[in-house]
């Protein structure tokens, strides 16, 4: 409850924000067009503050919110009867001193020097927008792109942008820092551009190590050019002192050290939530998940040459080098120190993917590898690392990358309830299946985060009424319980059942479920575990054959 | 397919030698009342031996075996006809050297020369039993509690014991070897007497650390009486050197460490599977679960002392001094090395629990406490501890306490497929629930093995189509991730939902699923994870509520 109470409570304040908002761009009647009705917000103050308002107001909030949400707004479109303000005019207000915060987006223009204090980012981060366009970090947090944001916005809008001022800024906005970005296989099924995002087929996950080419991409940013000569890689240690390694430094000063870890994104399986319903995320199949040999200095090895230990450090952060110019924002993460100084969990700085120096996409000339870790804590192109008492304050790793249940959406979320993502769950999934003759032939991967290997897979024609046991690909012998962090791949032969009982849609439905060496096992229904990101969607997985006849 | 076929294989085995049994007790004819009728007999041994005759063996099997079923049969009865032997006789029997192998069973006498080396158990096990009766190791070992394997004895019968000597035997049998056993809480709710196995009411399981009186007691032998004073620990090292400690030596020689650690058995829940369809083994409702404060020296610091390092030991072995007389069946269980001797792992020779010298139920004087890891592998009374290159091979460790799908019953069941459970997967229940005027009140524990702390706890009263988040019992701040040995309380308040579109056979139906720091959380459906022991009973936890109108 405490969680949820904390999310009722910000989002109090978040309306409270709100409304002197809107007394400050001169709006002084409490009626107009956000989601919930001028009555509500009335209402909403002349309870006393706490949780008996916080709970009454979600609940309204609640109720209200589907229907208003029919309603499409779209932001920043020209207002007959506002004053037309110059971009030169924005630039001049990035403070209270300056007569107040501006910004723009498309063609509004927004007073939000109210706002900024209630602003679920922390107001440091919406700072950085002041006097400027919005555009850029909308881009980047994907949670402003909802209807009730765009009502927040529309309220505290003071006036109509200079049309040539619209066009420069949209030009502007259009200028592609990911000119840069590497060449990439054809063979990739690409999910997004500008960051790019891809993922191979399914049917070519199908040996133990996926070709560099055909590993999966997640960016989160432009890939930046770096030369390997020119690499840095600042540690900054728990007292502030600082300490510098080279790329040269890291290949010959420490042993090198080889694993073979599969990385994958919490994202993977995006596209089976998406369908229930509606998640904030890039679209990904069950391909956003690759295994390679990882060859480089153990991060272990590289703390304790320069001296540093536990003592006083909870948490290793690692900086890309990846970097937004406009927003200043640089991709983040942090896994806890113990796991990071723990030799066994074999945490590298790795130089070679699968015998090569790292490609640009996955983080030359260094890639932090975090075996049986989620791949948004595998930092590319770490420039920087930071021995704290604190988790990482990215973005990313604050208010992303979390899981929920699915009765907490963007209206309720607080993302201080949840621990960042680090170990995923059991997952697996079926990268093809056919029908031969009367048999049923089914192959794929499985996994599980932490070193939990795989015990078993299962697998299904008839909806876990029955199930055979997969065959899976030898585990390494010398691979210690709990420390098996490369996939398993799986095949599985099924006779095929009886079609009246078992045909759903005129399909003949295979479903996999795997189980990990803690006998944990894949939920059974996407919809019970649907969450706001469309992250660890993990359910059995499902393909459907359609039969002949 | 593989662990399957290797059932298949195991299962044809059994059946020739079965035949063999036949023509060895002088029925020469092929036909009788085993469960497969003697047609399929005779086609199964004019195809050829391998995989196709052992899948049309079984796939025979599984189509006779649930109407042979429904025959009762009484092993050991009187039967018409058949000679009378005196114990004394059966007594000689006991190698092929002496004419035959035999035993009884109640009033009937088997020759099982020829069956033996076709015993899933093993030889040397079944030829324990030689020259005697058959019920101490049977009721060791639930699986031959079973109409086919009744069967299957009967084949085997030879004549009927002489009725003195059935009756000396079945007082014999009668003997009390748990008469020594000591007094326990009025409390506790009896799950079995011999061997003693019970479990706290739920509504006491409220707090952090269960008293040592209610803690819930599973045994599988009687309590052994043992003498601080005279205890003596054997440690075997990998070379079969042997060293010794005595109590003192545990409590003086070594820095005492302190865990809370929660000790759940694999059959916790096994109530909800049986009630599905019938499991073997003992009853448990969802108490066979308790935390408490141990106290002990670290294994990893006295295996260190001893000079026992991690090269060419997989396993560590521990023995307890719990010992059925009768069929020389010593406890035992091993858990993997690299986690005995991982300090963080925080494995004990505990000789205190929650202050107190452990009482006799729990080990007294020397349990192993092994944080995170099933209740199996706690092993009580340890007498021994053997540094090995292989896991124990005690039945515990080999025929039991390991995970099956649905589709594996005793027919076809193969333990040497699945690895012996280590780490329990994620777990709650509901350990009381009421309602207070429109509000649902409930609470219970959750707890994940391998050290991964419970993050979340979701309740719903509407089947998982809204849930709520629990509060849960503070953490301890020192606490590392992954490193959470004790279980979290939690509790919730839940809304009364909508009666009409809720309630199942008119009761509200309260359910918890816990998440863990992996992310993994609670199957959902107990049918779904069915298996053969009734272990690893996870699934989403219910409680009914009757409404009053």
């Amino acid at each position: 409850m405490w969680s949820t109470n904390r999310a009722m409570f910000r989002h109090l304040r978040l309306m409270q924000g709100f409304t002197r908002g809107l007394s400050t761009s001169g709006n002084s009647s409490r009626t107009g067009n956000w989601v919930i009705g001028s009555s509500h917000l009335l209402k909403a103050f002349a309870i006393t503050s706490g949780a008996a308002a916080a709970a009454w107001y979600v609940s309204m909030h609640r109720t209200t919110y589907p229907a208003a949400c029919e309603a499409s707004i779209s932001p920043g479109e020209f207002v007959e009867g506002l004053k037309e303000i110059s971009l030169e005019e924005v630039q001049k207000h990035k403070s209270k001193a300056d007569g107040g915060i501006w910004v723009t987006y498309k063609g509004g223009v927004y007073d939000i020097t109210e706002f900024i204090e209630n602003h679920p980012g922390g107001q440091a981060k919406i700072l950085l927008a002041a006097g400027g366009p919005l555009e850029p970090f909308w881009s980047l947090y994907a949670q402003h792109q909802e209807e009730f944001v765009y009502s927040i916005l529309e309220e505290l809008r003071i006036g109509n942008l200079k049309a040539s001022d619209k066009e420069t800024l949209a030009q502007k906005n259009e200028s592609d820092p990911y000119a840069n970005d590497p060449a990439r296989s054809p063979l990739l099924t690409v999910r997004g551009h500008k960051p790019f995002n891809a993922e191979p087929p399914l049917e070519l996950l199908d040996s133990e190590i996926t070709p560099n080419d055909l590993f999966y991409v997640r960016n989160h940013l432009p890939v930046p050019k770096i030369e390997g000569k020119d690499y840095k890689l600042e540690i900054v240690h728990r007292d502030g002192r600082t300490s510098e390694l080279t790329l040269a430094d890291l290949e010959n000063k420490f042993k090198p050290h080889d694993v073979t870890a599969t990385i994958m994104c919490a994202g993977n399986r995006r596209n089976e939530m998406d369908s229930i319903k509606k998640v904030k995320g890039g679209y990904w199949d069950a391909g956003a998940i690759s295994t390679a040999r990882w060859t480089g200095a153990l991060l272990s090895d590289v703390l304790e040459e320069l001296g540093i230990t536990e003592e006083g450090v909870e948490h290793i952060q690692f900086e890309g080098l990846d970097k937004d110019s406009t927003t200043q924002t640089i991709y983040g993460a942090s896994i806890p120190a113990d796991i990071a100084m723990d030799k066994k969990c074999e945490v590298l700085l790795a130089y070679k993917m699968n015998d090569e120096p790292i490609p640009a996409d996955h983080g030359y000339p260094i890639r932090a590898v975090v075996p049986g870790v989620v791949g948004a804590r595998n930092v590319k192109w770490v420039g920087k690392i930071v021995a704290s008492d604190k988790e990482s304050d990215s973005h990313w790793q604050q208010n992303d990358y979390k899981g929920f249940n699915s009765s907490i959406d963007w209206h309720n979320v607080d993302f201080s309830a949840a621990p960042a993502i680090q170990e995923l769950p059991v997952i697996s999934a079926i990268c093809s299946a056919r029908i031969e003759g009367d048999e049923v032939v089914a192959q794929g991967y499985a996994y599980s985060g932490g070193g939990r290997g795989i015990i078993r897979v299962d697998v299904t024609a008839d909806n876990g009424n029955s199930w055979e046991v997969a065959e899976l690909s030898p585990a390494d012998p010398n691979q210690k319980r709990n420390r098996v962090y490369g996939w398993t791949l799986w095949s599985a032969t099924l006779k095929l059942p009886e079609c009246g009982k078992t045909v759903e849609d005129g399909c003949l439905v295979v479903r996999s479920r795997a189980v990990d060496s803690q006998y944990n096992l894949q939920p059974e229904n996407c919809d019970k575990i649907w969450n706001l990101r469309g992250v660890l969607s993990n359910s059995w997985h499902e393909k459907k054959l359609v039969l002949d006849n």
